[in-house]
C-alpha cells in the first residue's frame, strides 16, 4: 500500500467497466484517493460494461456517479450505431488506423464532465485508464492531446484561473496490457469482474474478435494468465 | 448578403436561444453555411431559453437538435442548482469576478458535442456566441481558452487527425454588446425571440437585474434601441 501520499485526497475517476479503468480505480484508491468514480450511459452497445462499473465501485466503496449522455443522437461510430464492429483486425493495423469504433468527442466530453465533477468536490486530480500502447489507435487516448485537452480545461474552468489546477493523470498511458494486468493483480483487481468486448452477446458474454477483446487476450497471453472473464466458457 | 465564401457549407451553430447566439446563427446563414443548431438541456433554470431558440432555428429554417445533458447532477453553479441568483452586481464587477453563475465545465462540454457532431456532418466549422467584453467573466468565454481547446479537440478527434482541422468562430468575442444588437438588427434577428435572463418568472419574464438582464439593457441602450422582448411589460 502506497496511501501516505494523497491522503484522502478527493479525485475523480473515469470508470468504464473495463479492464484498464478497473486498474485505474484499483491504483488510484491504493495511493490514498478519495475516489469518486464516473461512468456514462451513452448508447454503447456495450452498456453490459455499466453493471461491472457498479460492481467495482461498490468493491472498493467508492462514490459512483453514472450519467446518461445523447451520444448515439450525434452517431458516427460502430459503438452508438448500426455499423458493424470490426472483427479479427490485426495489431498493427490497431496501432495505425483509426477504427469505425472510434466514438467522436467521446474522451473530450467524458474528461469534460470529470473536471467539472472535480471542480464541485474540491478536487484536483481526475484518472483516465487510457493506453497509447496496445490500443486502437483512438487519437483521444494519446499523449498531446491529454495535455493538450488539460491545458484547456484549466484556462477554461474557474479552479484553474484560481490557481487550483487540474490535472489529467493516465497512470496506464505508456503501459503494455500485460503490464496493466500485472499491476492489476497485485492490487486486488478481479479480471472476471471487468468487461472490454463491443460486440457482446445480448447475457455479456464476449465475441472473442473485436479489438477489445483480441487486445485483452494478447495481454492475458503474455502476462501468463488466463482471463478470468472467460471461465464460464 | 455574403453568401459567396461558404457556399452551402456545413457548420455547427451553438444555439442558446440568447441574444448572442442568436446573432451568431444569423451571421452564419447570412455567410452561407448550412446550419446545425445545437441546444442543450442541461437543468437550467431559465430552460425557457430553449423555445426560443427552437423558434430562431424553424425561422432561419435550419436543422436543430436539443441534447439532454445531466449538468444538474454535477451541481456547483446558481444556474443548475439551488444558489441564488445575483442581483444588481456592477458592470466592473462582472468583469473581473467569476460569478456563481459560472457553470462548471459547460462550454467544454457543450464544444465537444459541437465537435463531435461537426465531425458526422463532414463539417470544420463550429460557431460559438461567447463574448469577453460585455461579460460575466466567465473563464469559458474567453481567447486563450477557445484556442487551446481547438487544439485540443483537433488532436482528440479523426478529423483533426486527418488533416480535416475543426476551427471554433467565435465571431462576436470582441464586441461589445452594443455592437452585437446593432449587427443582428441588421441580420433580421427579432431580439423579441431571444431571452438572456437568467432567473426569469414562470411565464419566462426576464428579472432585470441578474447579469445577463443588466448587459443586455446596457447594450440597448447604448444601441439606442428599445429591448423589444422587454414590450409586454
Amino acid at each position: 500500500m502506497n496511501t501516505s501520499a494523497n491522503s484522502n485526497q478527493p479525485a475523480v475517476v473515469l470508470l468504464s467497466g473495463g479492464l484498464d479503468s478497473t486498474t485505474v480505480l484499483a491504483l488510484a484508491a491504493d495511493q490514498g484517493y478519495r475516489c469518486h468514480c464516473l461512468s456514462f450511459a451513452y448508447g454503447q452497445r456495450h452498456c453490459h460494461e455499466l453493471e461491472l462499473a457498479k460492481i467495482n465501485a461498490a468493491r472498493w466503496g467508492v462514490k459512483h456517479l453514472v450519467l446518461r449522455l445523447d451520444l448515439d443522437a450525434i452517431g458516427g461510430s460502430a459503438l452508438t450505431g448500426d455499423l458493424a464492429v470490426p472483427k479479427g483486425r490485426d495489431f498493427a493495423v490497431m496501432e495505425n488506423e483509426i477504427p469505425v469504433t472510434y466514438v467522436p468527442g467521446r474522451n473530450t466530453i467524458f474528461l469534460s464532465y470529470a473536471a467539472a465533477w472535480a471542480e464541485v468536490l474540491g478536487a484536483t486530480d481526475i484518472f483516465i485508464g487510457v493506453n497509447a500502447v496496445d490500443y486502437s489507435g483512438y487519437p483521444d487516448c494519446r499523449p498531446d492531446y491529454l495535455t493538450a485537452l488539460e491545458q484547456a480545461v484549466n484556462l477554461g474552468s474557474k479552479a484553474g484561473r484560481e490557481g487550483r489546477s487540474l490535472r489529467i493523470i493516465a497512470p496506464l498511458l505508456h503501459f503494455h496490457k500485460k503490464e496493466i494486468i500485472t499491476l492489476g493483480l497485485g492490487l486486488g483487481v478481479d479480471y472476471a469482474l471487468t468487461h472490454s468486448c463491443y460486440d457482446p452477446a445480448p447475457d455479456g458474454r464476449p465475441c472473442g474478435q473485436c479489438d477489445a477483446c483480441l487486445l485483452r487476450g494478447k495481454g492475458f497471453s503474455e502476462a501468463g494468465h488466463r482471463d478470468p472473464a472467460l471461465s464460464a466458457e
